[in-house]
């Protein structure tokens, strides 16, 4: 690890301080993390409702939009690491789990160039 | 590092992988990702929504329940590494940066104890 | 039906000529309007997150903040008539019929004080 | 008003019997009410997810996603309406009041052609 790695355990350290400092433990129970958080998705979400999909990358890849999506996407990660925090949960390895059973429930043979739709 | 150390960076690395065996990268858009990631915090949210406001830290900080909240959680960070990845962003720097900001706005003195409430 | 009934049916009207006065019917592809959607609903949601579960309803029921809940609210409901226009659904026969369904699927004597948690 | 004539204060005068026929009155705090309804617009948008944005009109107006999204939608509409009615809103007369404002807000010489994009 070389000096400059921040992790998302340096980040929940620092998020631990910042609410703490300020005395906001109290606010940061689990159903207000989860409305925060679904807000900050809401915000993002805003940012792309009107871009044509096939133009979205581009028009968010570079400038002004990208720095506004970054920050709305920093906010959402914010309350998810907020929220692991007050459960206990290590959000990092959980999505690595999550992973691996996403692979054996998706098998490349089976789901190449398919999408999984929800029904 | 020590070898058990698993980074957003390496997240990001084996879903790009997984993506592209599976020849998915044609659905990710950046649209369509937002609505996987808001619909995972969705998922989220439906875990909590009945639960009593005062009960919620304990009866999520073990068990069945802890185990379902860390997998709706990790489903929300997987698709917001997977967008980071499509609009080139780095999620844990933004957020780092967000809050370096944050605590110049929300300077100790003035807002110990106090939610910044959205008007 | 007096004269001052505004229904749905009023309000989908009126929201079609809004979209047509202004050719804005080329935005309001189904993705793009849930992603509206969800951002007023995230935008709901945050108005909510800092007050106490037991204070909300007080809070939010009468002046100032019951205006901007309304506000919100009413965003969310614009976003779903909007979609249903462009889908061909008929939204509160729907919710009629979804109600119809609950009842038969939580029988008053198995669930009374219970909440269907979602797991 | 017709016999068949079935509007947002009647789905209400319903949701209501309902609730306090199965004493879940308890259950409708406006934070949980809230995270009900933005986890059926997640259901919605993961209706939507991995759907081309072109084909996603065609794709829903009919057979068995229409009426996936008309469930979804109802979802929505009911959590709307349960939290309208605890905080003593008048939901579509607010959304009536929201389009008058906005036909000031944006008017159509100015901004014909053009997405109202957020910044």
């Amino acid at each position: 690890m070389t000096n400059d790695a921040y992790t998302v355990a340096h980040l929940e350290a620092d998020l631990r301080t910042f609410r703490d400092e300020r005395d906001w433990a109290k606010f940061h129970d689990p159903k207000s993390l989860v409305l925060a958080l679904v807000g900050e998705g809401g915000e993002l979400a805003e940012l792309f409702q009107w871009i044509p999909a096939d133009e979205a990358q581009a028009e968010f890849s570079a400038g002004r939009r990208r720095e506004r999506a970054a920050e709305e996407m920093a906010d959402v990660l914010i309350y998810l690491v907020n929220l692991a925090d007050v459960l206990g949960i290590d959000l990092v390895t959980s999505a690595r789990e999550k992973m691996r059973v996403a692979r054996e429930r998706f098998p490349v043979e089976r789901h190449r160039g398919t999408a999984p739709v929800k029904t």
